[in-house]
């Protein structure tokens, strides 16, 4: 039942914006209630998805959300894995994924001017044919949206060498709550005139502005790719593996650690035998002039090492890099499975990894582990049986919480690249004191008083 | 003279401080009342300067600058050349350059931990012997302070490759203004958990916090360096070959520009004869496992060009280097100088630089120009004689504003890395709206309440 607050809103909605702009559709809006997060709590049904294609739509919406206080939770595909634009009381959905132009590329300034809804893939093929590229390429590039890339300030295979979203955006139009529109950041790689306005909207999940235009950094396609896979004995070899490569000063573009229980997973689900062959495994991609000789020294270090490197040449890693980046190896989908997302410093890998084993293995866990092992970031991935003994979901949650907890004491954070929308909120004070909070929430009154943005969530 | 005011808040300062701390030596005050930039106005001398060795000292002078409302101006070395840290009105100097240890170094997790004071070469020195180097290189790295570094988001000769200081710094603790102690940030490359305060910090300026303790990201020290030197006869074919390097993918450590104007002050001082043997200069260091064959690739490039490139081997590329580094080539000090700091789009160089000079010819006013051409930032340098003509500082500033206007109109930035302090104060409503500086007032508001951290800089 909609109050009639909210049908006036919708009445005024109508009479500003193309009515095909405006959908009540029962599908189309349980499709926008939620994104991939897997939340025990069901969403609510939004008011109304509302598809604006230009910017002065945009606006418009925020100037009546704020007229009548209905809150606006702002989304791309709807990707994110951590609840960021689940529907959790009164709310319009704002989809920008209409807003889907490429405006400019500028090669020889190696930008891109781009609107919210444009997929990350499309970005890197329309910049390809410049020998381009856009670097921040998140799991999901090939259906995310640059805005919801730029709303969680996503992260992604090749960061550790080319950097997160953040160091890829230069400037963003952003329409704010009571629908003014601002220009912050500058169209060049160096700029410091005024605060940090454009790093601070970025990763900011949709509560303190919806971004209507980005100007992004481009970066030349490198010269050269070369992909390798090194199978350990175990675990501690693999990590040990890492700081060999890092003491080399090698900067893969893609450093994976796979461990043994997703091994096991890929070889059910692509009938390798991986598994048989090591204990744990690092996909290497090396890119650019180096990439030749980097390959040389890593082959040479590991040489003596009973290390199993793929063969020269061979497309075995780059199979393997494609199989990882499309899969984390759920397969069972009738066991309940939670994804973890913390970072932690590097030297701390092994000790996590076990210690976490531990508890898993007392709460009859099940436990995998992919890790953006470059940059420390972790994605172990927990599952149990829903018929295995008792309290199958306290057990799931006790371990999601320790695996938060320690990568805390190991002074790292709880969300290397995913953001903290909803699932995660909980979490930030174990990892904030009160005044840094108190901090965030004073800078989000101060651009949404009415709190109408995307309220709830992040902070 | 002093206020009873100012009085009663040093008698306080002096009985929570030991007194070797507090320094109202007329030499000391002098020296901390300005740093490099070149003001018109004389800075006024300050209260006193304090010189804190301990976080709580900081806080402590913190807490009785806002009990009785004296502004602080937090400084490191005074190399900024913005004003940042001039002294316009009353305010108390707290010289942080005695909080100069590095707490620690990780080499595993590639991190150090600094005190703000920590002069930039003496980390690079203390990490180079873990292979670790970091990055952003001021010009003024063997003087100035990481944190003034911090405070001013410098940048270098080679963040171009590895990023301005902002990408290095992943945590920071702030003394507020009211004596609170907050830390921002992680301890990992990544990290997305709440709003980027760390950012927001970075390049403030003193506006909004005093930063006592810094986790920065350290690099490996790159495996090979190669220095090369190409001589075009223009400056249009320097910027070509600009656009020639990177369509190659090559991305340089270091790629300067430097004019023929240039080129013959840098043979007066060093007895070089560059002038006579182009019209514009690019000095390159390549480094890491890629420099070889990209030094390779750019011989072969430019080998039909018209362009002489440095012998093979030899050190002469190297010696510019040095010599750009540390020269702007500033020899005859009777002449009124500013230096500027633009960046625009890297496609507007030529343009740029032929208006300007076009301008320079007009009001007889001498232009140089060296450049960190890999990300646009500009830095002309223009001078009149004190005798030559009517009005020369009149001229002289027609001709800044023009670079400043000309670089804005191409959708370029005011100031690329020096930061705005007090000299570019006035040209901020020329690049920012109405409501995007409002908001930043706004965000300084909130953390500086009565308005004592560094008022009327940077914003």
């Amino acid at each position: 039942m909609m109050s009639i607050k909210q049908m006036s809103f919708l009445e005024k909605l109508r009479s500003v914006l193309p009515s095909e702009l405006i959908v009540q559709d029962e599908l189309v809006l349980s499709e926008n209630s939620r994104d991939f997060g897997q939340l025990a709590v069901e969403p609510l049904q939004p008011i109304a998805v509302v598809f604006p294609t230009q910017v002065q739509q945009v606006q418009q919406v925020m100037r009546l959300a704020t007229e009548f206080s209905i809150p606006v939770i702002s989304r791309g595909a709807g990707t994110g894995v951590s609840g960021g634009v689940h529907v959790i009381g009164q709310a319009v959905i704002l989809n920008l994924s209409k807003m889907n132009r490429i405006i400019e590329i500028r090669p020889d300034d190696e930008i891109a001017v781009v609107e919210p809804g444009v997929i990350n893939q499309e970005l890197n093929i329309a910049a390809a044919k410049y020998g381009l590229m856009y670097a921040p390429d998140p799991a999901s590039y090939k259906m995310s949206t640059l805005g919801g890339n730029i709303a969680t300030n996503a992260g992604g295979l090749r960061c550790a060498k080319y950097g997160v979203t953040r160091e890829s955006v230069l400037s963003l139009d952003v329409v704010l709550a009571d629908g003014r529109l601002i220009r912050v950041g500058k169209n060049t790689f160096k700029g410091v005139a005024g605060y940090d306005l454009t790093a601070l909207f970025t990763g900011s999940e949709g509560t303190l502005g919806i971004v209507v235009r980005a100007v992004l950094r481009l970066r030349y396609l490198p010269v050269d790719e070369r992909d390798l896979s090194l199978l350990f004995p175990t675990l501690e070899d693999a990590v040990h593996g890492v700081q060999i490569i890092a003491k080399a000063t090698i900067q893969p573009a893609i450093l994976e650690l796979i461990d043994h229980a997703t091994m096991q997973v890929l070889d059910e689900q692509y009938s390798t035998s991986l598994a048989d062959a090591g204990g744990a495994m690092l996909l290497i991609r090396l890119d650019g002039y180096g990439a030749m000789r980097e390959e040389e020294v890593i082959r040479y270090s590991f040489a003596n090492h009973n290390v199993v490197v793929s063969v020269e040449g061979s497309s075995e890693a780059t199979q393997l890099i494609e199989m990882r980046r499309t899969s984390r190896g759920d397969t069972k989908d009738d066991a309940y499975r939670t994804g973890e997302d913390v970072a932690i410093p590097k030297s701390k890998m092994v000790e996590y990894v076990r210690r976490l084993q531990k508890v898993a293995k007392q709460e009859r866990v099940q436990m995998r582990l992919i890790s953006h092992v470059g940059d420390g970031n972790l994605h172990p991935t927990f599952s149990v049986e829903p018929n295995d003994g008792s309290d199958p979901l306290d057990r799931l949650n006790r371990v999601v919480e320790t695996s938060v907890r320690l990568a805390l004491e190991m002074g790292g954070t709880i969300t290397g690249e995913h953001g903290v929308g909803l699932i995660k909120k909980d979490w930030l004070p174990w990892e904030q004191s009160t005044e840094v909070l108190q901090i965030q929430k004073d800078i989000k009154s101060l651009l949404d008083p009415s709190g109408i943005l995307n309220p709830g969530k992040a902070i």
